[in-house]
């Protein structure tokens, strides 16, 4: 069954013009790691997808880290001394802090400042800043608004609450026949950035949309997650749900105009680096590859030596290179509906890959069979040699039982599409079977390592 | 014994003169897979070499595959309506569509257009086409000849028969101290065509003379067969053969202006594979090399996934790229007395790394033996080395046992016949010894994979 | 500990200048691979560091050589028919042909001249050569100073004495924690010769110095040996320190200007080999690396089959491939204070790396640790990550026990010293635990190979 070619039915522009419209409506959400904002973005998808929230209390250990408070705002401003809203919370959410204790205090301009962040390069830009871990407050604008400030006093005002409540994600899980799961990770804890939050989003959950339902190969499991973490979270408290997953993608930054950009994860050749390696040279221009570091986005944690696990990050332009990233020119206009259809086709060709992706024999391995009685040959002698029959004849010279279908697309060259569809017409035809996966499959199971490593007890 | 500085003795320019001279007589015969032509041709290298003709009855099953009828042509043309024959298979075999069936008719040219072939890219030359599989007339003429044919009636002959019989090759079996095998093999089933035929059955024949009757390690089996049907005729009645081969070639298109051509086995890094790659480095100019694919010439068959076969392929221009591929432009002035002297001087060269090709142990491997004092190196210290001492001083240090000559010689970037030489002589002076093949030489046993695999009934 | 920031500590001129003092002392010694020469070189380097003088008789078998008699050279001198010294050994010790046999006589030019060796491509310098295994006599001078020479008679005198002696080569040993050796060689067997001798005996003599008294993990023998003869004897008579051997290198030819080359050992990929490989080109302009050849100095010695030793070459210029090469044009105007200097920081930059590449364990291997509540990390969301961070995320998701520090700086791209840096501070903070080496360090035990290989009775 090929998901790509279910796909490819479909009218991009309109796929396009849906993922961009669910962007536009979670875009003004102010969210963060914990609080309203993230439920309600939650509540958004699970309109589409049938998302399952989880609510997990502050102060619950998980690994080395402890769920931290729960943080919401409803409003906050610096007003000049005329009573004028100088900087707004209510005209863009990044104007605040994120997770900015409650402030509520007059003070000279002077007193401020060092509670303000701008981006002098860029200063029309208001920049995107965090204080998670360490209690603090303060405000973001533009660089432009600061230098207009003039000496005084200030009023301002938090109205935030950072106390003891819960940090929730969504899971979203589709079971397929094989307990072997494929994770699609997304980090939803951004407040109104469009590539670097809600593009992976839309992506994921038209993704999911569109497997859902389907008879599947893998079992499937989505996370909208708050970034770090989240995913810290999740890994902790789902140990067992880890050890089961095979393959896997964090998607970020996948709408804007760049070409794709796919970092490997820490084994560098699993078979989703593979099979993302495949997609990207046949299907998009000038894809560019980067080598695993630890450094990065939810990877990191997928990819810490006690999971290892076989997690890649799908980017357009990547995180932090480009000057909008973490700004307030990270918007709607940033993002573009043909890009996130795209990057949709993309993860359904990828997902096309891992479903299909099968070790077959030949049936008549002893010298080519005889093609042309079955009609899968020409029957006259010429020169050249259609690329389908030259696909049956890789496929049937490769499947010894050692080759998979996407050793056999990366040894001819031929897309992992074509070579899949000239397997299954030599299947049906009686020339091929396939492999059972449990005497040898690609995919052995991994042994989770035990939390307490032996060697604990020498620090 | 260096096979290769027996040759060298040989005057090249008769070499060629001998090879040329023999492709000129098959030149005329019509060939076909099966038939009297096949028949003539063996007969006329059994005039050299010591040849069994083997006579293989239609309608045996091989593989997947049916022995077929066989066919015979004693005259064809067409005839305008003046009784002027407009295509005479007498003046050019490639006339005649191969494996036409018996037709006798007369009809009007919009009728008879549908079996007409030509290239209108190349208006002059004839096209070679055949139809061996699908029962059907026609005939090959220039683009020229058919763009003068007026309407009107033309009489139609093909006095052909296609009927029950054998299909024939040729074996030339040679004898080694050891059962394992090398394959030269090659077809002998195209019509008038010089370099896609004829090049290859003079290089192998005259091989086969200079090996005749020599101390081989090997056995030498060189096979003159019909294109596919005859490979996969072969593989199914020599089973046992086929598991004794250690090392193959398909030799075609080795005598035209072109540089060489090597394609390389399905497994790609096998002994053969690396014995060409170092002779074409040493000895050619700006060889090329392929990787292996399952679309070809006879490697299709040897290198079919239930025999894997370390057979690859030796071309100088490679087939169906070059425009008078399967025309009648591949004719004795497409190829040369000198190229194909060359490309049996290569041939040998392959043949003497492989039949020299052994590990040795250093009886000294503590340090240097002192060279000097044996005459094997200069006296008075210097600055450089002679090539010949730094040979013996590879040789000597790589000779663990686990090196092979060939893994020196590539190692080293010296030629496999100057490192062969210093082996022989460090052997001489008690340095060194051959490590007995069955305490783990490079080509152990294969076993055959049996005829029907298990999953056969998964189907 | 570090001991490349214990040596970036000094002075890099002052120790530029006392290796080149140290250099000049040596100069004028006339040396040879025995004799008073060596023996008074090695008693300046047993000045600075604990030297053990090591004289073994003349006669004795080592391998397949013997030690060879013990040559001594008092004056030599060529007279012309006017008494006046035309050659001269007092001016220079490289006009004799060292191992010169006694002479003394007088004859005509034509007699003379085939015991001259000039080089016509540098006619103003003096060629250095030898004459161990051959007895002979002779002279070397400028090809300016044989074209003034007139026909005549000449005087001839070499007071040499070539008797039984000893051969004497020197050896300090660096104990550490482990019995397991760091080897570095060095030749001493040169007269007036800078960069070919004295650059490899004085940085040798400061790095064992630098060394000398420290807690090392490895243990460190330090050879100062006539090349070839000496190598063969120590490895005769030290089977069981060779097997001790995990790391060396020889050092040459490395007070030049030249940037770094670096000739692998025999494996090529050994610790040592990527250790040079690092440290070259993180701290070095350009280095060069050269693969394993079995000619050379007496690298080839210590990587005969039989040993097999990791040990590689380091120099600036490679020996024989510059034309002051062997000639008096080596002088110590060819070397200089700085490149000693230089040469010395990049040795103790390599042990540095030897010393500390270990393999650690990550203690908290789930996800990340908490970086920031350690203080280990920046506390504020910023775009950008320092090195020193990154650092410790690399050595924090490598460290599962299999990649030693070595393996996560090449992966990682960043120096070893920073890599050493963030897991010592991990270390520090409990996060990481050194893995014991018997329990999979990467240095196992190799068994030396046994004197009298099984197949010497073949030959």
């Amino acid at each position: 069954m090929s998901l790509l070619n279910d796909f490819e039915r479909k009218d991009l522009a309109k796929v396009g013009q849906e993922l961009y419209r669910f962007a536009e409506a979670m875009y003004p959400i102010c969210r963060s790691i914990t609080g309203d904002g993230i439920r309600q973005t939650l509540g958004l998808i699970q309109n589409r997808i049938p998302l399952r929230m989880v609510e997990v209390p502050s102060g619950i250990p998980v690994f080395d880290w402890t769920v931290p408070k729960e943080w919401n705002v409803r409003d906050a401003y610096v007003k000049d001394k005329g009573g004028n809203r100088v900087v707004d919370f209510k005209k863009c959410n990044l104007h605040v802090l994120n997770y900015s204790t409650p402030v509520r205090a007059t003070m000279p301009l002077a007193e401020l400042k060092p509670h303000l962040f701008t981006i002098p390069a860029n200063p029309e830009w208001i920049p995107y800043r965090t204080s998670y871990y360490k209690e603090d407050w303060g405000f973001c604008l533009s660089h432009n608004q600061m230098s207009a400030l003039e000496d005084g006093n200030y009023e301002v005002c938090i109205d935030s609450t950072l106390q003891d409540g819960h940090l929730t994600y969504g899971e979203c899980f589709l079971p397929g026949q094989s307990a072997d799961e494929v994770l699609i990770s997304c980090h939803a804890c951004h407040p109104s950035l469009a590539d670097d939050n809600l593009s992976g989003l839309t992506v994921a959950t038209l993704l999911a949309e569109f497997l859902a339902g389907r008879e599947l190969r893998y079992s499937y499991r989505f996370l909208f997650i708050p970034g770090t973490i989240g995913a810290i979270t999740w890994l902790a408290q789902n140990r067992e749900a880890a050890a089961r997953i095979r393959h896997g993608l964090v998607l970020t930054c996948i709408g804007d105009l760049n070409g794709f950009h796919y970092k490997k994860s820490r084994q560098g050749t699993a078979e989703i680096d593979r099979a993302v390696s495949h997609v990207l040279t046949h299907y998009t221009e000038s894809p560019k590859f980067l080598e695993f570091s630890p450094y990065g986005y939810d990877e990191r944690q997928y990819c810490s030596p006690g999971f290892n696990l076989a997690v890649g990050c799908l980017m357009r332009s990547v995180w932090g290179s480009f000057p909008e990233y973490h700004t307030s020119a990270d918007n709607l206009e940033f993002i573009h509906p043909q890009q996130l259809a795209g990057s949709l086709r993309v993860c359904t060709a990828i997902v096309d890959v891992l479903e299909n992706n099968r070790r077959y024999r030949n049936l008549n391995p002893f010298c080519e069979p005889q093609l042309g009685k079955r009609n899968l040959y020409h029957s006259t002698g010429g020169d050249g040699i259609a690329e389908n029959i030259n696909a049956r004849l890789w496929v049937l010279n490769l499947s010894d039982g050692e080759f998979s279908l996407l050793d056999i697309a990366e040894r001819s060259g031929i897309s992992f599409s074509k070579i899949s569809q000239a397997a299954e017409l030599l299947r049906e035809s009686g020339l091929l079977a396939v492999v059972p996966e449990d005497s040898g499959g690609e995919t052995p199971q991994r042994q989770p390592q035990k939390e307490t490593p032996n060697l604990s007890r020498l620090s």
